[in-house]
């Protein structure tokens, strides 16, 4: 059992001495049929780790069994891949105008409501389905098709938008700075999140902020509550879309790569992508918040911090999150100082350099979070 | 007559040194009563000709006799001045996470509207304005005092915010990157766009994206809006707010300063702040548009241009905007070739490079505009 | 006549997406023999001039006759071209760690001193050039090939040396920041610079510092001095290379550019590489200095800056170069300073930026010039 | 036994606001006589740890009984601290034009062998010393007066080599990329090699490239030569300099901080500036390179990277440095290659990102390295 790899890139952008920048595509579709699913890596420059995860995924893929068909796009950004400020990549935004690469993709509720209106009672969820679709891939090509354009990073977003607009699962493969492993669920999805092997999971609601993942799962998720309210009909769609937060930030690690691998093709088998497959979600504590309790914790001082408290770990409220250093008290006791926990948490992620501003999101960190079953 | 400028620094940052960032506020009372007149100037720290229109308004205002108060706050974003990346300076977004420094006021809709509620037919405007001023106030105070904390764009625009949450007139002084004079109004201010001498006036609906501007106007009208549906009444807050293009960015210049200190004047003597001056706005040509017929034109192509419209100018369908070298062609015909105007426009500002990447803003111009009288 | 343009491309560099950088190399080699030229632009990757300036070059040697070979490379830094740092192009040094893009040429003064001991009493000028060629030319190879590798500047800038290394005139093309159109001469070419349509000429000794016009005629030099030295044999080569600055950064103009391109031909025409041709050097006023005598001005304070004094213009000692904004001393008579000249001076260029810090390059200036003649 | 902790702040610059940025500078003075000793951290911005160490450094010594003066100056650069790009510090150089803020120091060899020449038979070798010393102070105020000014860089590096001039012991606290500790040594201090309790020693010679370092030694060292020849007397000063690289940058831990103090005192010890101290360099294995063996190994390509051998470790040649990602190549057995040690090394850093352009340096080792005994 070998499946094929195709492999095809499509240009993207233009840099500016006019060449094409292209993105790779593999696509793999087996013989029998089955979902369709998208995968992305990079959107972000820094976060690479998504590439090697998709390396992987080829690899064990082809020697699998495909049901459907499976579109993998590593390094999806060769614009934010590329932006270099000092020694790191400064791949979270566009340099010239600050816009976040992960902000334009197309979600129009009023639209999606309009549609909703045309379906009948009678419409089969299988015809509805393939309606939307066109529906939906048209609204994408109708805004690339602005007459006086669009920005860079809103061209790259619906480009890449317009590849998984038929999928039926779409993972958008990230990193956080430094971070725990940690996955984003839609609300109605929430049973998926124990498929993965990702011990840190946020369940976000239908509100659309320009993500791919917000952009794929708002549509189907706002069609089905306005055909619920319209018709009185109860429908599930089974469209899911993920970003996973694959560790930290400008690092990659084949070893672990081919472990996160493994955890996407635990999901994939138990959505039908795969034929015969025995790979199972590992045993393991999977914790959860509502993205209400997923708190950002800002500076109001500037200074040199240095992060005692590591993703992942349990800290009691009172412990120590940090000790921040002041240049200017070496001299007496303000020289450093402790900054504790407001409350239980266990933190995700926290800033990547000691050097922080006021205003900087020090940590992220799970409160109020619960074990899932 | 001399009035006296009392000079005040307030703390709104800290840098990874751990060391305050200040800003100076320079107050100016008249013995009269009169209105309270709020400008800062370089929020966005590229944008620098504002500070100059400060230093003419105070040389200038020493010497007239002020009704109310008017409060001048230039460089309002140290941290922004400074952000240097090359020779240029990168002041328009935090370069840590893309913030741009100009949408981090506050304005909650809900909120105005609730305090709608509470607003009795016998209330008096004067009643009106002191409860909502003391309410907005205090809005802002909670925000800025959220137990997690805020970025530093939000603490930066919140704690201008406040000094500016009494005025009555707000000005807000910008660059465009190569850009020709121009100004955001209201839409229900629109009389006012002729009391500046600013030939090129935007009209702007009541919606916040989180500009100053907005963030002073779009309380005061949707109260206003609020009341007149609620109460059938009739109500007029004359609270005005504008952001003012004076020209490029990276630029200063004392005579031209000095001329936009004069135009300010205009609008201030006009609005009743200033006693016995016979500054009047000039006879000259003023074009306005609405905001949705001021277009952003983006590239599609990435490469080199000069740009032959220039800010200001009227240029008819057809013409050429921009000639674009393609370097790698240019032993052939496609070496060059014209960008031309898709319908008649005046060009207001275009990009301040020559190299654009695909998905730049090349120029932003009128459309549909018309002659104001 | 027309000349046939033979295009190739080069890469000199991969990008973190592994995807290659390439540069355009447009050869034009005539029916008759004569000297071989090399022309290259944007190894600075804001300077863009040079690229349009290339572009007219090619327009017109198509349609004249061509002694020997004139080698055009526009646009040489594909990896400079593309670093934007908000809406400008960082393109002066490699954004990782800090190189100039124009400091790692090859020069080797102990070996070249080496070679002039092979040189004997009886060799012919045309042996000895050969034999230096293959020797430089080999010593480039060498380099790159150094076991450990070598960083990007340096990569690129022995790629491109070694395109050059067999012309007779070598011609980089740069832009200032602000400025007026000037050129540096090596001392020994000094007729040459009334050969070029450029007002300011800058007289360079023979000391390297990394830049491509010396990496190619420090050899040169040196090995004449040396040979005169050892053998009392007096020598000429007639190897030139030059510097250009074609006007300021961020831009392109191509009218400008052709009036540039004619300048150059009237270069190339006096020295043999056209046939039949009737460009000739403009009756101008040239200007020139020795290199001791161009002067920068730095600042020892940071602050806003209205450049009065413009490039070209000339300032009397006492008259004001520039005028200082203070923002903290509005309210008193140190809100604005002016800084005059320390001398009698020609300003050259200015910084891009109103914006300084303590220690900026305000102005560069011509001090002690003299009349060409 | 206190010793007392004098605290002054100097301005070593100014902002674009005009304001200015200023120096912590701790003094430490013992009731007996002994060296002088001058320790400054972070002159690159990001690297911080060093701030750490003066941290307990001050804890410590003010319970000592120090013999002569400690000067301490953390933060030494409050320009390249605070220049943010993306999360991460960029303050390795200007962002302005590239200047490394370590390499503008001076160090001037022709005044020195002047001066070496003033020197008789009969001047006692403290008189020589102090002669010197003003000498030095007296040349750097000189360059620093400069009528037409000096860079931003030279400015902050003259005035802190100025705090530094009549230091016996100079210590500069640096960081490297991801990186174990490793010290710079002069050749001619090589015992004191085995003060510190640091694992990997360069040793390197009389050559100034611009850093503090040299430029404390280069002077002594080559005065010291010149007046052997000159005199055939020979003579020692006994003052020495080292840069300390006090492993990562972008990172403060403050335990590691306190080691890394210990390690200092160690040397303080032995050389006389602690009374009735009874620290002592650890028994450790301390291996040694000469500069010439401490090589660079730079990328021909780009792409992504795993760094396999880490900071420290013992790799033969052969083994696996690195494992690079090829993401255009996913489909077949090019998707990753591993780089293999051309010989036996030890990885003393590598670079912070796995995104490589080519021409990166990704690791600087050890090779021909010995254990110092």
């Amino acid at each position: 059992m070998t499946t094929k790899v195709v492999k095809q890139h499509i240009v993207v952008a233009q840099n500016a001495s006019g060449r094409n920048m292209n993105v790779p595509i593999y696509r793999m579709r087996g013989a029998r049929p089955g979902p369709t699913v998208y995968i992305q890596s990079s959107i972000h420059g820094a976060e690479v780790q998504g590439n090697v995860v998709i390396y992987h995924l080829i690899q064990r893929l082809k020697d699998m069994d495909i049901c459907g068909e499976i579109i993998l796009v590593p390094n999806c950004n060769p614009v934010g891949t590329n932006i270099k400020a000092g020694e790191y990549t400064m791949g979270r935004f566009d340099p010239v105008n600050g816009t976040n690469w992960n902000r334009g993709y197309h979600f129009d509720k009023g639209s999606v409501e309009q549609f909703a209106n045309t379906v009948t009672p009678e419409e089969s969820v299988q015809g509805i389905k393939q309606r939307f679709r066109t529906f939906l891939s048209s609204a994408i090509d109708t805004k690339l098709a602005t007459p006086w354009g669009l920005g860079l990073a809103q061209q790259l977003n619906l480009k890449l938008q317009q590849l998984a607009v038929n999928a039926d699962f779409v993972l958008d493969l990230h990193n956080g700075p430094v971070s725990t492993r940690h996955i984003y669920v839609p609300e109605y999805a929430k049973p998926s999140a124990s498929l993965f092997n990702i011990p840190h999971c946020i369940f976000i609601p239908n509100v659309f902020a320009g993500a791919l993942d917000e952009a794929t799962f708002c549509p189907w998720w706002t069609l089905q509550e306005c055909i619920e309210a319209n018709l009185q009909r109860s429908i599930e769609f089974n469209v899911e879309a993920f970003t996973l937060e694959m560790g930290s930030q400008e690092v990659i690690n084949f070893t672990e790569g081919d472990v996160d691998a493994l955890s996407i093709l635990s999901y994939l088998n138990a959505k039908g992508a795969l034929h015969n497959c025995d790979v199972k979600p590992d045993h393991m504590t999977r914790l959860g918040v509502m993205l209400k309790d997923y708190k950002t914790l800002f500076t109001d001082w500037g200074g040199m911090v240095e992060y005692m408290a590591k993703p992942g770990e349990t800290i009691k409220a009172g412990e120590p999150l940090a000790k921040i250093l002041n240049i200017d008290e070496l001299d007496n006791d303000n020289g450093s100082r402790l900054l504790n926990a407001p409350c239980d948490l266990i933190p995700i992620l926290h800033f990547p350099s000691a050097s922080v501003l006021s205003g900087t999101q020090l940590y992220k960190v799970f409160t109020n979070y619960e074990t899932l079953t």
